[in-house]
């Protein structure tokens, strides 16, 4: 039983994930990936940083996009319910001999940087700079209408470690992949705000961003997208869906944008804030597990992800093999 | 200023919104409602109780169809996150001199019931039946395809007393009317689970429901269900929509189902989990407050409403009117 | 009984309406609603005229707005089969006594101009400028993604006798609605080119233009168009809907443009090519006739209509009254 | 140039396909498929035959399922606009020396027997039994929501005899596939009824037929049918899709039934009716020409098909090679 128990009262309190820091090297063109095509709104621009929000997010910063030497990923953000539950989370990692630094970045306050077990980089905060509602202002929606963040994914080399860690903290699981013939963890799906996962781990080299996740309401808009990206000359960063997936019940699609970080536009989930929800568990050679309709997924699907900067990645301790199309 | 400052750290820790036991006068009247029509699913079915979930809901029942002389409604159950949040709720009850007892239901462990300041019928428990999830078994879905019970909306004789209530139990507020003139607040939109609300209470002859919601995920699904009701013998059971409310910025659409009871079939809402999520404020007179597209609710929207049981109404303190059609 | 016998073997051989010519007092109000907010394409831009076109519309305009001093409608237009065609339209119109006149017009070929016995003027070619395909070009949609003209709606002072005329140039009867009192005629639905209408009469003041109408793929984007027209200064423009109508079947929205000119955006009708299609006949009070879930139509939908260019109105012969929202 | 120019006053007048009849070897299995699952309504069912319709058709039947020793197609059924064109049909078929037979069906006029220059067997009819409108009693919809039939698609040996043959009978190209070294012409789609293609050819082992489709109103029917079909035993009847055609623009599924015989779930093409209606060419080596978001066919895609009743098959002439899936 490889699932560890939920830890119900965790150390600190994690409200939800929060944004990602990209190292992107060529900021138009990102700019134009995530703005012009995809439909994020830009809540600030600098010379070497663009700020950018999701349609329903009054948090200033969803996705930062940082002008950067090399395709990376700096940090993925996780907002805490106070400041209290940020001194909490110190003391917490003092405890565990994790270390840790406070820091500051603009729009936001005290933020407490951490690299968890793997060395994937942390950002902690409870303040950031509240933007005014534009949810009902549709004449700014446009590409795939996304309107919040809703999860990161990552390679891990031990999905097992990673799961217990998170688990520490307070991430409950709601369906994850067991390789039937070791019994081990092939990849667990964690939430922290009520829904499949905030965080969600698979084996492989890593540790490495496998995607983010941004929420849309309908399906169409899925389609929309797709029929845009394919007429004006983003085909190729079409890499698989549209789909169901039979794990979380989503329907999905994959794209990449210029530095060929991965983007999964994402809808319809179910509620998990029950605290004995209880954790699907699929096999990993059933083929639904991935695609509900049966299409397997791509070999980069399972092989490509963004490395965090300046940390090396490791072989998964896991040799299974998933169902790759041929 | 009328919103209640959020009680973050409340006494006990309610997860969501449960279910609903209705008297019903006519039970086969009522499951040709909810299950045939509207797509519920039968949990359970004695003499006189029809247990009913939505498609996505692994607790047992949120509807509770209950044979009753007259219609009424009998309780609004809450769940809450363990068995220790049930003695802390006993004790804060006592503090405040509200009276509880204990009790026990079919399919639930220990419940606890208490009357609201104005004596609506609520019931607090932990445990309930988990059921097999059926999201994924595709050919059950039917009528609206509802995914799960969403909120309760009450008529309130005293907003203002209701929301001070709730707000020390935890609920936090996310949308709000003002009636401009007194600076009065005429209606309150309250969560505990992260969306808009698990609790919303409007000014009226009060205490009464206004109606339960259930989500769906898309709004073609309430196209389909206007299809097959306005061609099945349930046109008179449409009330108000489609549409979509200014307020919460739901797809929406009001039905009545065969003892008068209102159900909304609600769709996108937005994410509303972070504690210092800012509410919103409406103006009475804005005509776009309650239909974002102008169209006013009818006469019978402000008027009528569920009885609870037992339970005598009086005038609301508040006179100012809303917009209704002619 | 009064539906004419359908004319298998009509005159001369009308394929589909194509295009109206609207007079507009402001060109650059009516450019921002037409454009900016609907979604129709420019093909081409006068100092008092500009040239519309849907998404899937090859010939080069479906819509032209001419600078007027008055709102008011210059002429209904339909594509012939050939240029033989005209020349048989031509001898018919004289046989029949209705004088016509041969003109030209840019962008279209030889135009032949005649008024229909109540006056309407009417143009038929059957050249006209073809442009390249846009319909795949995605990035160009927006507003309520019109993929093209669908039909015209006329008030006619008398159904009986414009349903004759057009029946006698081909158009075949979908579907009509009669006063179940005195058996007459009411309105009518006429096509040509295999879907619900072309055309269509109701009875009332006139003749007047009631609406033109716009076919959509997906009711999503109406329910769009909404949203974006009553956060963006338009709200006072919608006046009925969204919803389903009985008759035709379709899912419909009616706006109004700055000079008052009708738009319905109109979703899933159904195909009508057989020649022994039947007619379905529905009650004038049956009040599902024009909306299948039950709420009327506003007063100003009735009563309202764009005249015709120097043309007069008048009273209708039918004294009968259809449902109307009080 | 490979395209026919359109002979648009053919020698008699095809209004559009009609019906197909199957043969199969499980009625049983059958009927399940294309009922339950699919949705098509039965209209009359005798020992070891079938008769469905679609949604909106009021013709008798636009699919016969035959019991059959083996998987098989009896014929292609089209409607002509008369009894008037059965005769003019029979002189036609006469002058160019194909043999024909006049024959009976239940629940249809008089027929006409045929078989094209590759021996398809052709049906033509101008009477069908008609029914009673069932569009509008939605609680029937079910399954893809299929509302009528809309083309054939057959392999052909030689694609430019085929378009030579259905061009004289007045079929209208709007899409077209060369092979752009030899200039070939390697598919074609044609049609009558005035949208993309009441029949199409694809150059490969032939006559067979490649599938028959099906038009829903909605790509979201597509994705209820894919999440229906992988939860109740119908994974492997998935061939390909969901996905945007780049030819003709559709939104498409395409299943096999328990005999393999492929039916298109068709959403979303355009209007066609002019004469002067420009065809669109595509480049056989044009990824997007299949699939719009670049997806490749299968090879069964490309190899399988249904053959025709007593028909033997021969090698095509052309032997260019499409883009397949690895």
């Amino acid at each position: 039983m490889p699932i560890p128990k939920p830890e119900l009262y965790p150390p600190f309190n994690v409200v939800r994930l929060s944004h990602v820091d990209l190292g992107v090297k060529d900021l138009l063109a990102s700019k134009a990936f995530y703005v012009d095509l995809l439909g994020l709104q830009i809540t600030d621009e600098t010379a070497d940083r663009i700020y950018l929000r999701a349609m329903e997010e009054r948090g200033h910063h969803s996705v930062i996009l940082s002008k950067s030497p090399s395709a990376q990923v700096n940090c993925l953000g996780f907002k805490v319910f106070s400041e209290q539950d940020l001194d909490k989370a110190a003391r917490y990692f003092s405890t565990v001999g994790l270390e840790f630094k406070w820091g500051a970045e603009p729009h936001m306050g005290r933020i407490l940087r951490v690299q968890d077990p793997h060395g994937i980089p942390l950002v902690f905060y409870f303040r950031m700079d509240r933007e005014k509602t534009i949810h009902q202002q549709f004449e700014l929606y446009r590409g795939a209408r996304p309107l919040r963040i809703d999860h990161f994914n990552c390679f891990s080399p031990d999905v097992q470690a990673s799961a217990d860690f998170y688990n520490f903290l307070g991430f409950r699981t709601t369906e994850y992949t067991e390789d039937e013939i070791t019994k081990s963890l092939w990849a667990i799906w964690m939430h922290r705000k009520g829904n499949i996962h905030d965080m969600a781990f698979t084996n492989g080299v890593g540790p490495r961003l496998h995607h983010i996740a941004f929420w849309v309401a309908n399906p169409i808009h899925i389609i929309d997208l797709l029929d845009i990206m394919s007429t004006t000359g983003y085909l190729d960063n079409i890499e698989r869906g549209p789909g169901r997936h039979g794990i979380s019940n989503a329907f999905f699609l994959y794209i990449r944008d210029p530095d060929k970080h991965r983007i999964e536009i994402y809808s319809s989930d179910y509620q998990t804030v029950d605290p004995d929800h209880e954790p699907l568990k699929w096999d990993l050679k059933d083929p639904q597990r991935q695609t509900l309709w049966g299409a397997p997924a791509p070999r980069s699907w399972f092989e490509e992800g963004s490395v965090f900067k300046d940390l090396p990645t490791r072989e998964p301790v896991l040799r299974a093999q998933p169902i790759v199309a041929p």
